[in-house]
């Protein structure tokens, strides 16, 4: 039943060093036994602390690799030097060789992007790629895509990152026909952006078995739970998660302010400690870390570059859990189904 | 000195009706007592409300609308049906006319703004007027453009943004030269969209004596306070609005929760009182409420439909400190002075 995953990590990425990147994977590990590993990086920095994580040293396997991606490098430039030799690189070439069933990076976004796209490919029928992120709302999680994989997209793009944001809700939430709403503005003047609109047509009139539309929403929806999927292009998509980050901690600065500022608030404070605690932990970032790249041939997530081993650890059981559940199996299965659709519509007209 | 500003105001809009809407004005002569009211709108509704609020009845002159523009309407069906006739037009009127300063309403902002454009015409040099909102930040406020007037900008509409926002910043919060950051997406692939890379060219070159451009900002430094103004599209500047608001909302039911759930929790509340009122003052949205017009010959400030006395007063306390600062006049000087700059560097060239 348990069948054990596979996770590849590039060492090297992240801000943090390889400590945390290795604690993060030895608490992965103690939370899902079923797992193994293979660690790329410079061996001389992996080897010593691995030895401090005898369990996780005991499933996991060290590729030495002598180059490391900068965390600033230009994604072209990162493809020039890291192609086919760097841990990110060959990281990723593990999911594609399928030794791997998902690979996590906390390194640079865009080389870890390029290099995906260019070793991985795109599925048949997916244009463009999109970075997921997991949204923790009234409702539980949701599901915002594209984060920032691209700039703009055209209606057809939308269809698919609903797909696409769909098969991951299913794959994750057990739910069986995930809703999925397109972010739009509610200006009246303008509420019809017409790509967003036609991509709400195509959703409408296709009635996707694996997905119900349930028309526009705006950004105050996506904290709501409106949707189980929120679908908008890359960046306006990156600016609402960046401008919800941003929020939270701005909040919980003036949290700490104004508790710290009075005696009586403090004593308060004491008394309301597990209530503090539990709401720390529903705001805390690391507990929904990991942008999730669908649409190519296999099973990405980048981590948050400043992540700690809490947030490295959830990032790689996000990985293992899509995995678990066969995500890529389930978007696969998706793609051609509406490529069938398509293509009989197509015949239809002509 | 303390001259007597006029304030038109279209009574019939808003979602709570003629009661709030003048009893945010009346709240509001309360703080600023050199104003004066023009309150269009259905006579037999407006005057039986009015006679309640005596200090309010003395200083406000009720002009008789028979047409009041729905909230649901159409932009173009309300300009339609209310050119010229309805309380939201005739409201735009007396500030085009110059009998009022600054004209608020809580009514359908497409249709507001519509007839804004149509009544008022663009300033010289502006292609696009924006709607500026106040943004609560870590250091003060700061000012975010554009929330939605138009989807889509080009590199010469951001700049007129920011020189619109840099005034608005110069009016209201009396920084002699605002910090000016567009808006941009972190991912380092795409890290230049090619229109705003050109807008901060051209703003970096120009080096506008009133206001100073500091390069790319993203989501989460507008509640840093990184800039006293942040540039993007209307698209992505709704979607960042209202994403703040639901993020903002969704930690607040977290936090009541979070403290009802147990007796120690609640123990700790009563001790802790004032530091929750201080941080639910600091939250509310309502301090910062009314959405400007930037761009047009007038002042025309936008508060939410569903505002409260409380916010539609802060949204006339906006627009009546815009007007006693000279907005119009600064912004329309800056715009002088950057078209004559265009055009000698149009010269140099030729």
């Amino acid at each position: 039943m348990n069948k054990t995953i596979t996770i590849s990590i590039d060492v090297m990425g992240g801000d943090n060093g390889v400590d945390v990147i290795l604690a993060g994977a030895a608490l992965a590990l103690k939370r899902m036994p079923h797992t193994k590993f293979l660690l790329f990086g410079k061996q001389e920095l992996i080897e010593p602390v691995l030895a401090t994580h005898t369990a996780l040293a005991d499933v996991s396997e060290v590729v030495h690799c002598d180059i490391a991606v900068a965390m600033d490098a230009k994604p072209s430039m990162a493809l020039r030097q890291g192609r086919y030799k760097s841990s990110m690189w060959r990281a990723i070439e593990a999911v594609k060789d399928g030794r791997a069933g998902v690979c996590v990076s906390a390194g640079n976004t865009g080389a870890l992007m390029a290099m995906s796209r260019f070793c991985l490919r795109s599925m048949p029928g997916v244009e463009r790629p999109a970075i997921a992120a997991i949204w923790p709302t009234m409702r539980g999680d949701s599901i915002v895509l594209d984060m920032g994989a691209t700039i703009g997209a055209d209606a057809k793009q939308l269809v698919s990152f609903s797909m696409m944001g769909g098969a991951m809700a299913r794959a994750l939430f057990s739910i069986k026909r995930p809703t999925v709403g397109l972010l739009n503005v509610g200006v009246e003047e303008i509420k019809g952006v017409e790509y967003v609109r036609e991509a709400g047509r195509i959703l409408k009139e296709a009635d996707f078995p694996f997905c119900k539309y349930i028309g526009f929403v705006e950004g105050d929806d996506i904290g709501k739970g409106t949707a189980d999927v929120v679908v908008t292009e890359g960046f306006s998509g990156n600016i609402a998660l960046k401008t919800a980050e941003g929020t939270a901690r701005q909040i919980a600065i003036y949290l700490r302010e104004s508790i710290s500022r009075s005696l009586m608030a403090r004593i308060g404070y004491v008394f309301a400690r597990g209530a503090f605690n539990r709401l720390k932990d529903k705001m805390d970032p690391s507990k929904s870390n990991g942008g999730v790249f669908l649409g190519l041939n296999g099973l990405v997530i980048k981590s948050h570059g400043s992540a700690d081993p809490e947030g490295f650890a959830s990032a790689i059981g996000l990985g293992e859990a899509m995995t678990r559940n066969g995500l890529l199996q389930k978007l696969s299965d998706d793609m051609t189904q509406f490529q069938a659709m398509l293509s009989s519509e197509q015949e239809s007209k002509e």
